[in-house]
């Protein structure tokens, strides 16, 4: 189980309609205008996508406050990560992360330096002046997933100060950023920093995993390299006409982060209320769970009897069997597994 | 000018609507049923679609005559191109070719060995064979781009026995497969070969080069290597729906071959009625034109002032400054180009 979303392979398992935890949408679904742009992406089909995505990007640099020409887009995140890794020989990454840190660079036979994150999930400065070099490219996580935390400012002010000083090249991926709280925005912080590029996505915050809209700030210079080892076509039309609309949706946006921020409240403190589970802290919207008693497995195993799907999260290097990643959704599905966790006790006492 | 269909960049020429005739798309447009498709893909949109492409796959393998575990899906052929580059040192092409057999292994840090097609456009076996090694990737267009002839049979499978001998792997770019005439089926004859992959899309012959969807077929144990170095997700939603239909489109393919043969015909006849160009004889819906006055440049100015976008030829390798590539679509856009192009001699005697 190497992502989460895969419904498919589970739907046997259950008679109805699966609540999928396992992947990190939000629960308010994309935004209502999407209809219409559609039909309009339809009737230009048979057209190929402006191989510039001048105007997806002029929309995206709007919204990002950075020119244009400083927008790269992908695939979904992941197609950036991809092809930032290949500007780099050597990749350091903090374990627990996204598996795709990993396994992209490998594929592309770059050498990747797995560094741990201390007990709190939190970098080690120091731990990462000692292990980069000149060249290298570090890949956070900012929020971190599976641990769903930020990077505090002053935290990743220190860490881009090293990354300078090394000559080393620094990629966040933000995929989650409008779900965490506003006390920062690392695109401005680090606007025209050569040595920074800011990865943010469609996929989980305008629920939109379907259209495959990955994008991201770097400077000129740095996306001027990025266009041309990038896969000419890599948004399809439907992607790309979505990407030119929903970053107008103010209020959509604005009630997204207000749900999420209350029902992030609101299961921390429930899962934790429950004796044989412990809720990490948490920016975004999903969290990782320590499970006391049991495995992984077990929980897999009755939660998906309850309709559930989890993320059982030993396949993240550096978790053992005892974890799981729960979404943050809407009230209705939250007190639901919530009910289905304490009703857990019962069912393996 | 490294790809066709790139109209943004040129419509500020041209007061009116621009016929594209760099890229090769078929004009019949669409199949019908699709917009049904598009609007179940909406519906959709909110979960992340299949990763493992289980039903789509299942209606290419239908479609190509192979199992589900046989089957490639990719973002364009273009992906495909580009990861299959990636499980191979070295790459062996013939020029002149489409760009990206050229520049996906360049980007990837491969070594690429350029031959040359001799005087007719056609592979010099014997070149080939002197120029191959052991786990050599061979990658062809068949039909080439842009000359658009079809490797005949029986010099496939010359070529294909000296891939085996030199244990060397194959890769048949056939983008424009359906176009051409019913001579012979790769995927047929080389079907179970361990060191052949056939590459076909929906770009052209389905008019739908806005979904990005590249297929192939190759054997379960290639195809098992090639998912673990493929992005996930690499299909959109509407694409992988659009995908599970087009296949059932038993007339509209029949209609689209009719169409593009007869086109073909007329096209390749009136083109050499005209004393400054020769047409070079094509099996799919593109015909490459030596000019023997001017420069493409020259074509390409009075073309545009005329609402017809060309295809320069100068940057496939190989060719010169005096060479344009044409679409061929149906006979009212048809003629009307024919007509642009007989009256440039009295434009540029």
């Amino acid at each position: 189980m190497k992502h989460g979303g895969d419904i498919q392979s589970f739907k046997h398992l259950y008679g109805g309609e699966i609540l999928d935890y396992s992947s990190n949408i939000n629960p308010l679904g994309p935004p209502e205008n999407l209809r219409d742009v559609f039909a309009k992406a339809f009737e230009d089909i048979n057209l190929y996508p402006d191989i510039k995505y001048r105007e997806l990007k002029d929309q995206i640099g709007k919204y990002l406050g950075c020119q244009d020409k400083e927008v790269i887009v992908g695939n979904g995140a992941v197609e950036i990560i991809n092809n930032v890794s290949l500007m780099f020989k050597r990749v350091v990454v903090f374990t627990p992360c996204f598996i795709e840190y990993i396994e992209r660079p490998e594929v592309l036979g770059r050498e990747v330096v797995k560094l741990k994150l201390n007990e709190s999930f939190e970098i080690d400065e120091n731990l990462l002046e000692e292990n980069i070099a000149e060249g290298d490219l570090i890949i956070l996580g900012n929020p971190n997933n599976p641990t769903g935390k930020r990077i505090a400012k002053e935290k990743l002010l220190r860490i881009h100060e090293i990354v300078e000083k090394k000559k080393a090249f620094l990629l966040l991926d933000e995929a989650f950023y409008e779900f965490c709280p506003d006390d920062y925005n690392s695109i401005e912080m680090f606007y025209g920093s050569r040595n920074v590029c800011v990865i943010r996505a469609a996929t989980k915050f305008f629920a939109l995993p379907g259209i495959r809209l990955g994008y991201a700030y770097g400077t000129g210079d740095m996306v001027a390299r990025y266009n041309k080892i990038a896969l000419p076509w890599c948004i399809n039309t439907f992607a790309d006409y979505a990407g030119r609309e929903i970053f107008k949706e103010a209020d959509y946006i604005k009630e997204s982060k207000r749900l999420i921020g209350n029902q992030r409240e609101y299961m921390i403190s429930e899962l934790n209320r429950i004796d044989y589970l412990k809720a990490f802290d948490t920016d975004c919207n999903f969290v990782l769970v320590k499970l006391l008693r049991g495995t992984e497995e077990d929980m897999f195993s009755y939660m998906i009897g309850r309709g559930v799907l989890v993320r059982k999260a030993s396949s993240f290097v550096g978790l053992d069997n005892t974890f799981i990643r729960l979404a943050i959704k809407d009230y209705d599905k939250n007190s639901y597994v919530i009910n289905c966790l304490r009703e857990y006790s019962k069912w393996k006492p």
